[in-house]
Formats: structure tokens, sequence, C-alpha cells
């Protein structure tokens, strides 16, 4: 998100409400701070002295695999060639699947993988986290067009200022809300495979589905 | 180096003769594959099957520590930092012994723990790696102020165009050549605790202190 905020990318002041980091510090600090923060991660994992080293490795390359170019960082890169550009709605689905999904499908790929869940459960877990991360990115352009500003932490109308194609762009908002209630229901229905409480991740569907910043 | 070269921090036009990556591809593109770079090691790190996951693991904290916040990239902070200010001998030194001399030896201290060597052995590789990184970054200097531009494939002169400390404008030439030549002698000194043949390594040392460019 910081690097993400920088003037060659979003170009974006505001974070939550506050100034946002290259905003406060300077380029080269956001910069830099966005390179530590991405090394810090694995360092964590490889520091985790309780996870056994085998399972270890397999979630440090998960990860790696989801946020690398293969994964958020890929999806960044299929925003920007995108830039001006005619594009359809498969390529628009792929970069929100690969922007935001990647990595919440990391989240829940590692937990089920550091827990022991078993191969149908670590693709259910995924499924859930595909399905949120692709509501959560549109109710981010849902937001954008008809979102609070106030509320919002940050400027609104700011895709449609920038001539930049969007899910709603494409569909309209009516049938945008319709799609983020289908994913959210089938992100919920994806966890019937797991036998423990699971309303929190429930809860956590809805939430991103009706958040308003 | 991608991230290196970008406006925000050095403003580096040419890298090795050609045009930084930000020049020839864009600043959003050269910020997003120095992103997927830094990744991409620790997803290739991870994922080599050959290590054995209890040294791959101790592989990735040590290369994510040295490169990180406590290591290179807290070695550019205090550079940044020291922007203009007035820097006495210890902290250039410091920032010379994180910016360049954190990575070398990550490169050496892992070799050593991949293969297995003594904690006297690492030791002796780090002291090798802590050393001819100095000297480099010392050689660094040299050429920006006495150096072949043509040979080094960027302008020179940007140190002291740019106002910047450095450890050759603390000791001047003549001196920082003599550090050039003992950092050197004691690196290949180090390595006399290793039985095998060594001397790929004192020739290395050699042509990082003789290099032109």
């Amino acid at each position: 998100l910081i690097h993400d905020d920088l003037p060659c990318m979003d170009n974006d002041d505001m974070r939550r409400g506050k100034p946002s980091c290259h905003k406060a510090f300077g380029e080269a600090t956001a910069l830099l701070a966005g390179d530590g923060l991405l090394t810090l991660a694995f360092e964590a994992m490889a520091n985790a002295k309780e996870i056994p080293a085998d399972r270890a490795v397999l979630a440090i390359s998960e990860l790696a695999r989801l946020a690398g170019i293969s994964g958020m960082i890929g999806g960044q890169v299929i925003d920007l060639q995108s830039e001006g550009k005619p594009v359809d709605r498969d390529c628009i689905i792929e970069m929100y699947t690969l922007k935001t999904g990647a990595l919440l499908r990391a989240a829940a790929d590692i937990g089920c993988l550091l827990a022991g869940a078993s191969t149908e459960q670590r693709a259910a877990a995924c499924r859930y986290a595909a399905d949120i991360g692709l509501a959560f990115q549109i109710v981010d352009d849902l937001l954008d067009a008809e979102g609070d500003a106030q509320a919002l932490g940050k400027p609104t109308g700011s895709d449609e200022k920038n001539g930049k194609s969007t899910y709603v762009s494409f569909v309209g908002l009516d049938e945008a809300k319709q799609t983020v209630a289908d994913l959210t229901r089938r992100a919920k229905s994806a966890l019937t495979i797991f036998e423990g409480d699971t309303s929190a991740l429930e809860e956590l569907a809805d939430l991103l589905a009706d958040r308003n910043r």
C-alpha cells in the first residue's frame, strides 16, 4: 500500500484519513519503508520458531508466489498496462483476482497449511478467499463511484476522473452490487467443508461486502 | 539497484552504460520490477528442493535480516538521513558496512551455512565479505572522484556535485587507496581458516579493488 500510493503509481495523498507515507515522510523513505516491510514479512515467517521448518518453507514459497510477479505484483502490472486502453471484463476480473485476491488467498491457504488441513479444505479456503477478494475490489469501485469521501478518508470519483475501466463502469451499479452479493453468498457456502465454528469468517465476508470505507 | 536508480533515490539515468530500468520502462514498472525481484529472491530460496528445510529457513532468515531494515535497507536510510548534514567518518563506515557489506556478508554466510561450515568458518567468511564490501564501496567513491566515465558507463563527479560526504572526501584519495589495499589484504588473510582452494576468492578481492568500473 505504501508503494501503491507513490506518485508514480496511484499518487494518493491520503490513506485512511491521514497523509500517505510519502506525503508524511518523503518519497525516498516511503520507497525504503515498503522494501523494508516486504523483506520483514519473510524474516518474520522464517523466524517463527514454533512452526516446523518443512511447513515454514512451504508457507514462504506460497506467500512469495502469491505476492510476487505471478500474484499481486502481476496484477499491478496488468493494471498499469491496461491504463488508457480498452480492456474487457475478463481482463478486469483477472486483474482483481491477482491484485487483491492473491494475497487473501495466501492468508487463507497458509493458515490451512500451517494447521495441517487437507487438500480439499485448502481448496475451499482458497475459493472463500478468492470470492471475498473479488467482492472487496468491486466494493472499492462502488465506494469510489458513490461512496462518502468523509467516511472513506479519501476523495471519491477518481476512477471516473482518470477514465479508468472498472467492473462498475462495465456492468453498472446495480449489477455490480448483485455480483458482490452473489460472491459473498458463494464465499460463505465454501466454508461448509469445515467442521469447526466458521461464523467469524462468515461475518468477515458480510463486513467486507457492507463496508462504507 | 533498480529502486536505487529511481528519481526519488539516486536519480541515475544510466546503469552499466545502458538506460536504467525506469528510463527504459517508466517509474511504475521499475518500482514493481524491484518489488517483484525482491519477492522472487525469497521464492527461489524457499523452492530450492535440494536444500534441507531447516537450513533453508535459516538461510531465508539471514538474507532477510541482512537485506532488510537492520542491513542494506537500514544503510540506505542512514544514507538518506545524512544527506546535506555534517556526518563523521564512523557514520560513513557504518553506512558502507550496511549498504554493500551486509548483502555480501549474506552471500558468504549463507554459502557456509548451506555447506555445513563451522561457526569459526562462518565468522571468517563474514569478515572476508565485510572487508571486500567496504573496499568495494570506497572504490566506488574513488571511481566517482577520478574514474573514467566511459569505462564506468555513468557520469563521474556526482558526489562532489551533490555535496555528498564520502570516505574519499574525508581522508583524501591517497589514504582511501591505502585503506582499500589494507582491507583487501585483511580480507584475503581471513581465508586461511579454509582448507580448500581459496584462490578464486582471493582473486575476487583483488578484482574488486582494482576495477575501473
